[in-house]
């Protein structure tokens, strides 16, 4: 399968095989990842591979007791990593200024540009992938299970193993939606509507909203799905995260 | 060439040829973007495609002139984005709460997950990248430029063109060096030394380090090229963007 093929083919996996990862396989797919490109070639940021049965147990809760942290082979942390830059500087002579948010920002972006390196090197070798995006929202909680030091931050984590589903592929809205010329050019009322919809007429979502008892889809997102004080509350826990992380000095 | 191959032999293109790229084939590598994986299936990004000669020459400044910016004949920049989505919420009678530092998060995720699938997908079809980090730095003046409205904040650049130039590939440290297994293993200062040793051993960067007239490779990071007072400011800057765009409320 060609590369475009492999993107285009992408779904969410969120059943896997009990079948393991060989452990050169698993090598090659990180190795992908750190291919990607890295500010200045600094690589600040690390990924914390979990394939212990007690180690992604304890993970577990901290992605809302999500089936796949333990049921997948693999549990893959992306985190932003000033630590062990800031280690080489201090043992160089060097006095290292990375305390602050453009680098959270720097090293973030790292992260996540090697993990989705890992993601596409993954469903080219039959791999499955999900994006738990729980990661955000208990930082703090996985600091403390993965033992992260000061500098170190996890901005995505991914389980990874073979799939035992084949689910249908998740609808986009038109490529019109989120490309702009030149500049950017803002949506008019007769704009969204026409571009969600597609999504919005799809018997899929229209279910989706019966579910969950609201007149309509968008209601789901802001009063069930991602509610404001939920936003707040786990801001509030991000925040102090990059604090105690030390990178709001 | 398959897919390991390509992201394998990544190396970041700064010099390309006066070739334009076909409107079909940038669709179809922007159309790769959009199949990454995205929260929610929120879609909470955008992607601006400039190739206009005078909005390239607009952006070049608040790219520190890097000569990208006018000689790629496209110039992508990748943008968190709810005003889209904070637009449709409101037309469905539903209260978005996403202005708030989790909601920037995720839509930095977002967009940065598309950024990489796209550099991948270009990559794939003889295409040559280059991530300019400016656009974090510089994220108030292009938010100027190119008409950014409340909701949307840039986070990846990247220049996109037919390579005029075939660099070597860049050293990366070894995988030992940013991988962990099960938990995070902080680092000796044996660590340290063996993990920097072939870097720093290296010709280019010890040439790097006597160009800089510096003692220590470590040291032309944070004496000359990611200064402590640079990062603060650009850190000072980033966080008055997210305020005015509404993240921070």
């Amino acid at each position: 399968m060609n590369i475009l093929d492999t993107i285009f083919s992408h779904r969410t996996i969120r059943k896997y095989k009990k079948q393991n990862i060989d452990p050169k396989l698993l090598n090659t797919i990180l190795e992908a990842g750190t291919k990607a490109s890295t500010t200045g070639n600094m690589q600040v940021y690390s990924i914390i591979v979990t394939t212990d049965a007690d180690v992604k147990a304890a993970l577990a809760p901290a992605h809302f007791n999500q089936s796949m942290v333990n049921e997948a082979p693999v549990v893959l942390t992306f985190c932003a990593d000033f630590n062990r830059f800031n280690k080489w500087c201090l043992q160089r002579n060097a006095i290292p200024g990375f305390d602050n948010f453009l680098s959270f920002m720097t090293a973030a972006i790292d992260a996540l540009l090697v993990a989705q390196n890992v993601c596409i090197a993954a469903e080219a070798n039959d791999l499955g992938i999900c994006y738990l995006g729980t990661v955000i929202y208990n930082a703090d909680k996985i600091i403390d299970i993965l033992n992260l030091p000061k500098g170190v931050v996890p901005v995505a984590t991914i389980s990874l193993g073979y799939p035992d589903e084949t689910p249908e592929l998740t609808d986009r809205l038109p490529l019109e939606a989120v490309v702009h010329k030149e500049k950017y050019k803002d949506y008019s009322s007769d704009d969204i509507d026409k571009l969600y919809l597609e999504k919005e007429q799809s018997p899929i979502y229209k279910s989706f909203v019966e579910e969950n008892n609201k007149a309509t889809l968008a209601q789901v997102f802001t009063d069930v799905r991602y509610k404001k004080c939920d936003n707040e509350h786990f801001s509030d826990i991000f925040i102090n995260v990059l604090k105690k992380q030390g990178f709001l000095e």
